[in-house]
């Protein structure tokens, strides 16, 4: 069973039958240098930004999880996305 | 068990101990309104830039997988980084 199928069963597990235009983004680092600064919280904006581009985004509708170990980072973005939405 | 559990679970599985820098990035999109275009295409291109910013990548280095059925899109991107890598 691939990562992507977890990913799905795990969605589907979570959500009722609603029509909701929803964006759901995770990225994950593995850190081989750790004495690095992390970038993650920068790129965070910047996909967001990059997906304003595409759909209107309500700030208030976006919620972020970050969580950081010893070698590994990762971020978390849900996105529900106005049932208007669509810009282009 | 949340999806981020179950998401490191998998990769800890995967991987073997070697330290290497990755990313990986997963974009699930439900789409209530199935008869839109669908922009991810343009945003895995875009968000691949964002990331060029901060870190080299090796487009060769890059795998996509991409799936689409009725109503939810997946994007999956995996990216192993340089070892010299970081830009900043």
């Amino acid at each position: 069973m691939g990562i992507l199928d977890i990913f799905r069963a795990n969605r589907d597990q979570g959500t009722a039958s609603v029509a909701k235009e929803r964006l759901q983004i995770l990225v994950a680092h593995d850190r081989a240098f750790r004495n690095r600064p992390s970038y993650l919280p920068k790129l965070q904006e910047e996909i967001l930004a990059v997906i304003r581009k595409y759909v209107e985004v309500d700030m208030n509708a976006v919620s972020v999880n970050y969580e950081q170990d010893n070698d590994q980072e990762l971020l978390e973005l849900n996105i529900v996305l106005p049932e208007a939405g669509g810009r282009g």
